[in-house]
């Protein structure tokens, strides 16, 4: 079922498992652990996912993308800025970078602007299993939502083939990567902008199916509309988002330190 | 001496700091221990110097001020986004508060663009000593040098006198308000725009300063030059502040998230 060599703890691993009844595979004992601390806790408080040597990788649609550059040169190279963007994966990377300079990470940007599930699944061989990530964080679903409101888009996906689109990319993941540590971000708008009434209450299904299968999967998960909604008391909703979807620097900002603090255990 | 009352472990405290030969005064032990522990570590390493209910104030020049509102009802509440401006230290206030919304922080920014240390003392007592902070941040002495470049400012500072007066606002400080903790922000310059061969070796001496001073009076240093010295290893220095002085968002992010590492005790 591994393709890698079996820690001296896989015996023990392998029956709890088993006794848990999920369909969990080689997930390592310590990610589920974390995963049932970290899910419903906030803030997170978990332990330090990120190893020496790790290779990152963030997926997602606009917000993830911020930006980046397509260029080959810099898009294929890790830790490079134009190639990570500007918003909350590049101000994480940085922090990540500066902070650990010795650790050898490798961290990449995959996002796409526009993208929902079922376009990430289509070039998830090239631009996720390929780079072979110990860590995969996705943030996906804005657009799942925001396309399906706009007639003239004629986009017909439901919060059932998000959250089922997003499972089956998952278990996709992890059977190719079996001890991939994963990051499930939650969907997030601010009522602003672009963001209004005919948005609710369907969003909030939309998010709780995002948390869903962040448990049913046991990653790790970060509740970034919980976060927002904490933030509008300090500052209005446009500060964070102008248009309610796409984070401002200071979104971005919080973004990256929760993230931060939900992947490193605080 | 002290206007608050005894602690518990007052005698012993006393006893402690009378046998370390220091002008501290009343400073807590604790916060000397971690002084000792993170004056030269890097990361910082230290434990959480927030207490529920703390006043924290930012103090400093442009870098602090960062366009923040001077209308009444803005400045004088704490927590207010347009009194706290748009860069490092809303950053992390932002990120304290929506962390910790339980913790009845209140934070206030009185940074004022282009100013020196002996600006700060001349508005000490309105700016700090009667706001009565628990925590107080310093980030000056890069006007200290700059305005002693131009000769059309005519500024004659040196850096024996930006030594002298950091050091007495310090004592000033922990004479009005015992148990105060101190912060003090490293200077830093990014080696381009404004920024040329002038500046060189000479502002490498302010920095030894500042952390001279850190030292001799156990305050938290923030080793912001050492932390951008390794941010340009992954964008160029203009990604971080265009003219070499002011951090764009992502120069502020960074520098957000290292204060909280430095002040939080990572």
């Amino acid at each position: 079922m591994s393709n890698h060599p079996a820690g001296t703890s896989d015996l023990s691993r392998r029956g709890f498992l088993k006794a848990s009844g999920t369909a969990l595979g080689a997930a390592s004992l310590a990610s589920l652990t974390l995963a049932t601390q970290a899910a419903d806790a906030w803030p997170p408080n978990g332990r330090n996912l990120i190893a020496r040597g790790d290779v990152i990788l963030f997926q997602g649609d606009s917000i993830t993308d911020a930006g980046r550059s397509r260029a080959p040169a810099k898009a294929t190279a890790p830790n490079n800025q134009p190639g990570l963007g500007n918003g909350y994966a590049w101000l994480a990377a940085a922090e990540l970078l500066v902070a650990r300079p010795n650790d050898a990470l490798k961290i990449f940007n995959r996002g796409i602007s526009g993208h929902k599930v079922f376009q990430l699944a289509e070039r998830w061989q090239a631009d996720c299993l390929d780079l072979k990530p110990n860590l995969l964080s996705i943030l996906i679903g804005v657009n799942d939502i925001w396309h399906s409101l706009d007639p003239k888009l004629g986009y017909k996906g439901t919060v059932e083939v998000y959250e089922r689109d997003l499972q089956a990319l998952l278990e996709r993941t992890r059977k190719a990567l079996p001890k991939v540590k994963l990051v499930i971000c939650e969907p997030f708008v601010l009522r602003c902008g672009a963001v209004n009434d005919r948005w609710f209450p369907e969003f909030d299904r939309y998010r709780a199916a995002s948390k869903r299968v962040a448990k049913s999967q046991h990653t790790t998960f970060v509740p970034f509309q919980t976060m927002f909604d904490e933030a509008i008391k300090y500052a209005p909703p446009e500060h964070w988002a102008a248009d309610g979807v796409h984070p401002s620097p200071a979104g971005a900002s919080l973004m990256a330190y929760f993230w931060l603090k939900a992947v490193t255990g605080k």
